[in-house]
């Protein structure tokens, strides 16, 4: 028990409230502390009378690393970096922040820092050289099947399967999942949830329909309805292929949601600009960035050794409601069977 | 800052390193703590000068609650119960440990405890008695697609697609889903991952085969073969029915890996009895215990208020590869297309 009586870095950490991180780099006078938190520590550490262990000091500091070309996310990517950096404050810490996807970049950050959040689509070979260099890594994206990386996300495959749930709740029958540029790994996560829900219902028709800017919406629209088919719902992949599918329909004189509901993924700041305002899927991104910090300073002050095992943790998004999505109103579902 | 130099629970928590629920049991002379921790304590308590707040008294312990008729994942449920446990003892706190799967017992249990953890199968109405007495809560089991209740889970569906990957990495390219009782949930995950794998492959087939003691496994794979399939693996739902389609294709003269490779899944003591020993998954119970816990203390220190988003935790299982899967010796598949 006497040892517990010694004034350590984690003595001034509980006793100020803040991050263990923060105080050890604040004592050895690094950047990554606010000034503020700075004269709190020291006054701490002089009131208590901690004395420093020889050879200990603080490395780096901890980055936040964006990937700079996936402007798609970028509402997303926003709301992540405002979690992580409030949560930051909190625990009195500092951030860098880069916007990037070169490897070499990433690898000299993970040779300077303490450790890194890595958000975005990083390719495998920057991401496996960054880890090469041992430094703990969380990464907002996507990871291999029990990949041994740590990992913050939102509830993709469960988005997929509750908004199918909703509207198979409100009567729809014959429903198409839109998408636009493949290759997307959280939307195509969303249509195998959806389409899991589909397929337990005898009833419930879940086709697929994706347009871009070369083969548009109508021209998509069209070949789906030359195969018989006649959608009651849409749900689409992204709120932004939300915002063209309304319109184009109003555009074609339907009435949304009494003739067709749509159903977007995201809640981005567009959902509530376009009439009517669009039901879609809030992703809870400031959680994330907020949860992913903590995960990484566990990771730093308690390394993860061999043999443990890497953690996902996932923010349950939620389905907001709004007008663009109601009660199905065609009595018999028109479709035929696909060809 | 003067507020942060008085000694609450928190500052003795910190100090002697023990979770700030155990000390406020303690000084409240309730049950829930160790003998050990609860003169740590008061001897911290008291030297730091620390004065209980009036009306401030701790409530009832935290208890796991197993459901006690699911018998099928009872090493799991150890595994979980000894993580739970060991991190309990890390933390200072002592544990109720019931099983039940009554609903009465277990809205009793809510309305006595500071939290709980539930561990299996409990059904939704239990579940929601349970969670109406607004005490926190995390399930180590299933909750519904975004669901706003905390959970604490395996990577299921990763792990059905890792499977896929490595079968074929191996070569195969005829591959069985084996199941027995249906609708156990994390059976029906595992399938879906492995079967999005599958199709990203076109000349990968996954056929699904079912066996359970009415209609056995011979009877079964001989109505596979039947329809011109030849499997050269099998993956199978749980490491019990592994061991039945080892020892029944061993009994029918293959060799394995030589002629058929399988995969279980859970990794438990069996898998390392039977020859050749199991290639299977391992899932991390004791973590998910550890972790669980830790995240029922945060919501009983710091509750989830309305709007606050809930998590899912997934600790990364892992494929232990031993002898009974090996590189596909088939040169060319012999499945003729499903009838």
């Amino acid at each position: 028990m006497g040892s517990r009586g010694r004034v350590t870095l984690q003595t001034i950490a509980r006793e100020v409230g803040l991050s263990k991180y923060a105080v050890s780099r604040s004592l050895a006078g690094k950047s990554g502390v606010s000034e503020e938190t700075r004269a709190l520590i020291r006054e701490t550490a002089q009131r208590l009378g901690y004395t420093r262990p020889a050879g200990q000091a603080a490395a780096g500091e901890v980055a936040v690393v964006f990937h700079d070309l996936d402007a798609v996310n970028s509402e997303l990517y926003m709301q992540v970096q405002n979690g992580v950096q409030r949560e930051a404050h909190r625990l009195g810490m500092t951030l860098r922040l880069r916007w990037t996807h070169n490897q070499g970049q990433l690898e000299e950050l993970a040779r300077a820092c303490d450790g890194l959040i890595l958000v975005g689509p990083h390719d495998r070979e920057a991401v496996a050289a960054a880890s090469a260099t041992g430094v703990p890594i969380v990464r907002f994206g996507w990871v291999d099947p029990l990949e041994q990386a740590d990992q913050v996300t939102g509830t993709d495959h469960e988005a997929g399967q509750a908004v199918i749930e909703y509207l198979a709740g409100l009567g729809h029958r014959s429903i198409v999942y839109v998408y636009g540029t493949p290759g997307f790994r959280g939307r195509q996560e969303r249509y195998y949830g959806a389409r899991e829900v589909a397929e337990r219902y005898s009833d419930v028709t879940l086709h697929v329909m994706q347009f871009d800017e070369q083969n548009g919406f109508a021209t998509a629209y069209q070949a789906l309805k030359q195969r018989g088919i006649r959608p009651t719902a849409f749900f689409c992949a992204h709120d932004g292929l939300a915002l063209t599918v309304v319109s184009e329909l109003l555009g074609q004189g339907y009435r949304i949601p009494d003739d067709v509901s749509v159903v977007g993924f995201g809640d981005f700041s567009p959902a509530t600009q376009i009439s009517p305002a669009l039901t879609t899927v809030r992703m809870e991104g400031q959680e994330c960035g907020a949860v992913g910090l903590r995960l990484l300073l566990e990771r730093i002050e308690n390394p993860r050794l061999p043999g443990m095992p890497a953690r996902r943790i996932m923010i349950a998004s939620r389905i907001i409601e709004r007008r663009s999505a109601g009660p199905c109103k065609v009595a018999v579902s028109l479709d035929v069977a696909d060809a």
